[in-house]
């Protein structure tokens, strides 16, 4: 399928994130100048995306200083360090670079086959964590076209192909086993409004969009057959932080005895969490709260809790699923735990 | 305390709602079509209000068309149909219209009497509802200052006074024994940014506004004492509908092991109704959703769930604290069902 981000003839290829759902609009960035501005405006976002903007960024540095076989190591250096500042607390981005820095004494091709593998790796890894999703799904909820719920944002464009949890929709919908995909909006940043309804549309998914706290009635109600949301990180117990609303859809699968899959990478397990106690709940700026669009909605002054993440506990999880396996595991038989 | 709406020497006086919660701008309204512009503009809104919006408008124009002790009926009955006309779905203000038409023939006196009678009801009914709520949270959650949650607005300014699930929270406050209030945002309208957050600020207690999907998060990591809300239908069984976002908090208190106490009028009580199942869910515009300020969040073209509200059942549900007691029953020995 089509890649967020590519390399095509010493160029960097994407689209323009900031631009959706109302325009798509491609971008050619030929310069880590052009590649810098594409990031600070978030025309392009997501974590494994940024990863391979990192590795690409220098990719294209390294063409740039290239003389014959080797390059300006000096000066892809200072490339890669505006690169790695252009977003400081995307870790991903800085490991992208570091990555491709590897193979830096090795001159410009090598670089460059190491951004091209970066990205592979993460196309391969999503495609085969969202075709497992996707078996698990089947086997829980067999013999019917399925109503599935979604939170946030998991799908290509924040990735370098395929999607997490999106991606596993969307192999469901290739096996015309999806009815449709109810999608949370995802307050206060709009993720699920503004770029899961866009990749649904494009993909021919049908969906309806609704505010958060409608998914957990929908649920309750029976008109969901099944939860699929990705992971900001899953202690080694299976807890799991995800974006803010996620536990509130998790509570209301268990009431209504549906399962809730998650679909991440390897990656996101961190074996140091032992559980969701051990995973910091990062608290975000309040102008995200008490403002839309610029316009305050609150009053002047209003104290805000805005938490980036909520922790679902692994008691509430049918099963966590990566490109190797299910983990922890207990519902690789097919049953799971509601 | 200061009345939402109230009659003052031939003019109808209230605060512009529809400037908060940016500017409190107090309305002094003279005739009916002023008061047919505040109410068309929402300047007025919340069910109660416009009940009294629409008792306080027959007053006005009685007194309008006053023939020494009588009034022009025919003109009087004119202005009424006008009045009920300016939000045809609100039943409350019907309501209110038809109630002070009743002492139409005993001239504009009688009229303007039953209008003030409609206002002082609501303003009892509501400051009785909110002690008896207060003082079952006091029992259920003794021996401590309070961290509550609420969600949507249950204020003063929906009603002539004092509010329903506010009104509790305002009394608890006035007994020294809120630490804070967590108030859900409330979308898609925004009610709790806009005015609960308001009306909490204005009556100095302590509060922290949070996207809707927070608040399910914040009590299951033990950040809430009790959740206290309104309802719009309550059915014989006790099942309670509700602003949408009041399952997925009722969901997240019994997950945590902690009451949630509805405060409504007894006139929300619908014998008629057996069940949850019996209240049908109102899907309102997709736009509400789709759109911010104006402005497009989503794809051109999406497909929308927007129920107005959700039903709790009444297993979630500890106490409904109506003006007469404890609905169903069964915490009104102060330990309640969770």
């Amino acid at each position: 399928m089509e890649r967020t981000l590519d390399w095509d003839h010493g160029v960097v290829v994407t689209v323009d994130q900031s631009l959706l759902p109302q325009r798509h609009r491609r971008l050619r960035l030929g310069s880590v100048d052009e590649l810098i501005d594409a990031i600070t405006r978030l025309a392009i976002r997501g974590a494994p995306a940024l990863g391979a903007a990192g590795a690409l960024g220098v990719a294209l540095s390294a063409h740039t200083h290239r003389h014959g076989g080797r390059c300006d190591e000096a000066a892809v250096r200072r490339d890669a360090e505006r690169l790695t500042a252009a977003r400081p607390t995307a870790v991903n981005l800085a490991w992208g670079v570091r990555r491709a820095l590897t193979r830096l004494a090795d001159g410009p091709d090598a670089v460059l086959d190491e951004a091209r593998l970066v990205l592979s790796e993460d196309e391969t890894a999503n495609l085969a964590a969202a075709q497992r999703a996707a078996a698990l799904i089947r086997r829980l909820c067999p013999d019917r076209p399925l109503r599935l719920l979604t939170h946030c944002h998991t799908g290509r464009l924040a990735t370098v192909a395929h999607g997490t949890a999106l991606g596993a929709i969307r192999e469901l919908a290739g096996a015309g086993r999806v009815l449709e995909v109810l999608a949370g909006e995802t307050r206060p940043l709009l993720q699920g409004a503004r770029l899961t309804s866009w990749e649904l549309a494009e993909a021919g998914i049908a969906y309806r969009l609704c505010v958060d706290s409608a998914g957990p009635a929908a649920i309750v109600s029976g008109a969901v057959d099944c939860v699929v949301v990705g992971a900001d990180r899953v202690a080694a117990n299976g807890d799991t932080a995800n974006k803010i609303g996620t536990l509130s859809v998790a509570l209301a699968a268990r009431h209504a005895g549906i399962p809730l899959v998650v679909v991440a990478p390897r990656s996101t397990i961190d074996p140091a969490a032992a559980h969701g106690g051990d995973i910091p709940v990062e608290e975000r700026d309040p102008h995200e709260v008490t403002h839309f669009a610029g316009r305050p909605v609150a009053p002047p002054g209003a104290r805000v809790f805005n938490p980036a993440f909520d922790v679902t506990p692994a008691s509430l999880i049918t099963a966590v699923v990566t490109e190797d396996g299910v983990f922890p595991g207990h519902a690789e038989s097919g049953v799971g735990q509601p």
